[in-house]
């Protein structure tokens, strides 16, 4: 029996332990972590994936990009699938920072929940990473209107463009750099997403809680302060004040379900590639 | 079944072979070792084992920390155990090279050919590395009155002054620099311990072999040159010249079982700790 | 059961992504990886798995020395040996680059089509890597009069010199810096090896087709272009004009298969150290 061979190529200094723990429970034999991975070193790595095993074999090695940039595992991804030519590839993903699952899954509860999101006019806080990056994109591809905010208008810009670039979608970037930015963007929002580092309070729960136009919340920060003053981490559609509620536990659980199938549907093939769409994609089918 | 996943953070520059080897001997069905592992940085590395398992699947998450520093462990699993909150958390075990096992084994094998430990007058030649702080520490909490030795007076006494405030005894330190220092230490003595670097004699046949006071000799170096001239690296409870002696390999083979006992036991639930006194009881228990 | 655990000990940065999959086909439960070892640091990495099996279980630890510059890896394997003592030992490979396995299985075969090869006028072009290197070694302890090539005459002479000393042979170096010094150099040639870098081409094939002394040609590049024109990648004693041709996937099926059944037969004692020689003998078996 071939094992199932999982290579993590990580942008990070060191090899992520979610992604590790998460790969295993996907259905990985064994994994193998590799950090500081580049578009320049990985064609190394890449050989030993595609010259080791023949035929039917093959399916069962596949690569996993990850790491806490998102512009920087676009291009190790890319850079992988250059060195790919003919039957020498296998099955690929990218989810820097678990930025396509949760994003997929954040957007997928959502979406489910609404109905529709065509028309919605929506702002992600703290929307920079890669979790907020890709969050920003899918709910543009859904049809909604985007603000991705940040702490200076020149990083927020410069995540914007690259969505922009690589969706093909027009979302607008914002400056919201204290409390009082925040509470002023969400006004007259429909959907405030929040994609902060952990254990910051982005928006109090008095700067949400009487905004008639939101209708839906959902955050990313499992860890308390969360990312919204007055809602609960486990929170799933949960209605607080008239709005549906999404916090961070709430939407992990299809998150880490979304992130152990795609690694078990690697192994499936050798012509896989798991980026946003795909990924998205499955969190509809699974939300 | 969940795979049971063991995380190596090591305080060294690399995970150390040794603990990969006894972690898997242990029942870890895989091991990743991380190395260069700060307070700093293991937040995150942290996050990745408690955010990952829901339920009954977390117990099967752990974390072991290890590397030759015993100070920089000890922060290390500070940092570690700060992280946790609520049910968010997984067993963790602190064994810098070895040091609660490898103490634990030999102060456990000594006191049990004793009998009582109390009031014995004992010395650890060249203890200024964990695992001969932890046998000094041990020693000290069964009542020996403890001499830890070193090179300098300095470093001796920074260890002593460590265990001092970690486990509320009373040891004392002194410069040992060669080996007519060392001979005019064990004068007196009851026990003897030697935890220096491997290969490397401190003490000669000639100077304990005669020393009536002396009555056990515990050596962790197990490749020769030994640390006692004059015993075997098997020896264990070996009688020589009417001195109990425990030898490298003696205590290593309870060090191996107890240390395999250890990783197993992390599995069973999310809340363990093994550190020194855990990780002594159990050795006693199976002396 | 205890647990197969193969040790990586690489000399690149990285532990080889290619050495990692062809460990887990050929039988090892579990593979950790080093970068960046030497000489002075494996110490510390081989005591670790001298020390942590006792009796039988001791044959379930193995080490494999890889990475790109074969005296590098052979310094290491030295190191490694010098290290173990009485049983404190486990089984080890060296294999650079795949260097052993690779050139083993490419003079295996090209060995087993002529019949004999002493006497034998051989050219290895591009050959001061490890494969170019090991593969010069075997076909002169076959009898073959051998020149080892690369772009500079020192790097070149420093090759030879080393496989000499290391191999007792008397292989003789040249400087092919261009197509037209390489077209040269194989003129009067009996057998042609191609051990560049990948996506290289060194020999058109204009240049070797109508000399008529050429009886074997073998590539070791599985990349296009490949070393030599006009051959493919897949050929297994191929005739093109008059000549017998081995691709580098011809070759890669037996490496493979070898470099496999090495990995299994490492977990069979603890004894076995699988350098040039052994490997050879091996491949001749399965050739």
């Amino acid at each position: 029996m071939t094992k199932k061979l999982l290579f993590l190529f990580d942008t990070d200094a060191v090899p992520s332990v979610f992604d590790t723990v998460v790969g295993y429970d996907g259905g990985a034999d064994h994994i193998t972590g590799y950090g500081n991975v580049t578009p320049e070193n990985v064609g190394a790595l890449v050989d030993g994936t595609i010259y080791t095993r023949g035929g039917s074999e093959k399916k069962s090695t596949a690569i996993f990009v990850g790491g806490g940039n998102m512009a920087a595992g676009e291009a190790v991804l890319k850079a992988v699938k250059k060195r790919f030519f003919g039957p020498f590839r296998v099955s690929t993903m990218l989810d820097s920072n678990g930025s396509n699952t949760t994003a997929a899954a954040g957007v997928a509860l959502v979406q489910k929940a609404a109905g529709s999101l065509q028309g919605k006019k929506a702002v992600v806080l703290a929307g920079t990473g890669p979790v907020g990056m890709r969050s920003a994109a899918l709910l543009a591809q859904e049809g909604a209107s985007v603000v991705l905010c940040g702490r200076s208008l020149d990083k927020a810009q410069a995540a914007a463009d690259q969505i922009n670039q690589r969706f093909k979608v027009a979302i607008s970037a914002a400056a919201t750099p204290d409390a009082a930015s925040r509470a002023a963007i969400v006004k007259g929002q429909n959907l405030v997403f929040s994609a902060g580092a952990i254990g910051i309070e982005l928006l109090s729960e008095a700067d949400w809680k009487e905004e008639a136009s939101i209708e839906f919340i959902a955050d990313y920060n499992a860890q308390p302060p969360l990312g919204f003053g007055g809602i609960d981490a486990m929170d799933k559609a949960k209605e607080r004040h008239g709005k549906i509620v999404f916090g961070a536990l709430g939407i992990g659980g299809l998150k880490l379900k979304l992130h152990r199938a795609c690694v078990g549907k690697l192994f499936e093939s050798t012509e896989t590639v798991f980026d946003a769409e795909e990924i998205y994609a499955l969190a509809k089918s699974m939300a």
